[in-house]
């Protein structure tokens, strides 16, 4: 019989989390009292926080506990490398319903420890409560090793966009498992961009060492998030058309099998219509190159004369803001695909 | 007409709600970039974290959302003043329904910020989702200027055990609005107790500076949070039966309305059974004494030779643990009322 978290009392279940929790290399008071403590050596820190919710951000029949465990502690660390720092440690708040099988819960927290071991980051705390559907709060902590942080306001006209990262992977998997053509599975190279997604961390740090102007973590897709970086650095950011070209292939079948999928079920709505099968292909990867989410790569403005660090490459130009101009061009021209994901759009 | 959160974008629902959140003495960089970043000056931080569940935390029939703000603000800042420290700043995760009224989500802020702006602390980040309820966590923040912490683990047989802060009052709000007998207004002292909890902060760091050898925030109810500290210290406490006569006096009349108006409702259970309504009203003001959560009084031990600062009051003694004895006594016997709150108990 599958034991669930309404099975066991509040302190037995932390008694069975805590040993597979990570301990992190900055931890000087773990979980068990009524605040952790965590070192600062450089006198400040970081701090973010990611929210994933069942049914919106993951399914449990696609995601096992430890995929979601992966995620929460990966898209927060590119929170914390997107301002040129290093995670140190992890704070999980867990809100689920009692018929929550208790080896999930011991699998998020498996997740999370193998997500946290490269970083030597920790999980210092959290807190639990019952609730309708699973939520997993994040907070995440970093330390700038006495680096200065690199935020969003900081790009100037002249200076190149560069991104770091995969491009449309992640919405690609999801797709591939919307559509219902592919089981989830961790040997399917896009599916696993989804499940478990692999953010460019090493190189938010050599951005911030390399001077980057402005940076931050591609969530809501690449002209969404560069919109809002053109915003609080008041320019306009052109990009290249062909900029992800590369990616491009890696999306090309999955793309040609998600279009034809949509076009037998006749759910394509807008994004097919009476255009042939080749053409929907390639605007549902536009679609995932330009506005989807969830990759976690970062997107960085560089001084002109700054040699591009490893994994960074350039995808287009920083301009003065224009007055009718919008914030984001293609090629110098308004994009045609949406902008990206917005949490509370119906 | 009401405005929803679906109603507007993300973007457009933080513009709003970022400039009624408080800024605090310690936020360097603040909301709106992918971390923030805050000052630790003695090279550490405290952090903890609480999570309110709509329906299981609160209800939005009782609670405004200045109420809910106020709330999650104050029972993590006791997390913080139980280690003997000072909250710095909040990260807020809030998941809503997309017809959760604008004006309920500023009120949430609002009420932060009221409860912040005494501590200085600020509201430096946070995430919003959609989701089936309302979902509020806080990570709290916090620092100790260089004192020791005071842990869970530090209580020693001999110590004397003291309380700072009020008790049975928020259980007694509660059970109140639960009758129906009184409907939520700030007036009533008690239900006030129960919405705007009032956590004896100060007497944190006071208690830490007095060398208090162990400290926690009584959040699940006194015996089973005395049972936390007897546990990580591995000592016994014996408790002193008369030691909350002054709070019976302010529940006294709270307890017999209850009782009275169960006995009416014929749903009072095991409680009431055969009693009269004086004895029913005595065994619940012993459940909410011992057994009432969320008035996040603080509970600790200190040396025999200290005298106990401002706010605190001396309620018992550590003991070496019993081989049989359990870990909390009252007057020297096992406690005949349920220990407390348990987030997963059916």
């Amino acid at each position: 019989m599958t034991e669930r978290v309404r099975d066991v009392n509040e302190d037995e279940l932390l008694r069975r989390i805590f040993p597979l929790l990570p301990v992190g290399g900055s931890t000087q008071v773990g979980p068990g009292d009524d605040a952790a403590i965590v070192a600062a050596p450089d006198g400040r820190f970081l701090v973010s926080s990611d929210v994933l919710v069942e049914d919106r951000h993951f399914k449990t029949r696609w995601s096992s506990g430890a995929d979601v465990g992966h995620r929460a502690a990966v898209q927060n660390f590119a929170d914390i490398a997107a301002m040129g720092g290093r995670p140190t440690a992890l704070v999980i708040s867990l809100v689920m319903p009692g018929d929550t099988p208790v080896e999930w819960v011991e699998d998020l927290a498996r997740g999370l420890a193998e997500a946290c071991k490269p970083q030597r980051a920790g999980v210092v705390g959290g807190d639990l409560a019952s609730g309708e559907s699973i939520v997993v709060n994040v907070s995440v902590h970093g330390t700038l090793d006495w680096r200065d942080p690199v935020l969003r306001t900081g790009a100037r006209p002249g200076d190149v966009v560069a991104y770091a990262g995969v491009r449309g992977r992640s919405a690609a998997g999801l797709a591939l498992l919307d559509s219902g053509v592919i089981r989830p599975t961790h040997q399917h190279p896009l599916v696993k961009a989804y499940l478990r997604p692999d953010p460019p961390l090493e190189a938010g740090r050599r951005a911030a060492r390399a001077g980057a102007t402005a940076m931050l973590d591609v969530s809501d897709g690449l002209l969404r998030d560069a919109g809002r970086i053109a915003l609080a650095s008041d320019v306009r950011l052109d990009l290249d058309g062909a900029a992800f070209d590369d990616d491009r292939r890696v999306l090309s079948d999955a793309a040609l099998v998600v279009a034809q999928s949509a076009l037998r079920a006749g759910d394509a709505g807008e994004l097919v219509g009476d255009i042939g099968q080749a053409e929907a292909a390639n605007r549902l990867m536009n679609q995932w190159i330009w506005s989807g989410g969830e990759d976690h790569g970062l997107l960085a403005a560089f001084p002109e004369d700054v040699a591009l660090p490893e994994g960074w490459t350039r995808i287009g130009q920083v301009h003065p803001p224009g007055k009718a101009a919008p914030r984001v061009t293609i090629d110098g021209r308004r994009p045609v695909v949406s902008a990206g994901w917005d949490h509370f759009e119906a």
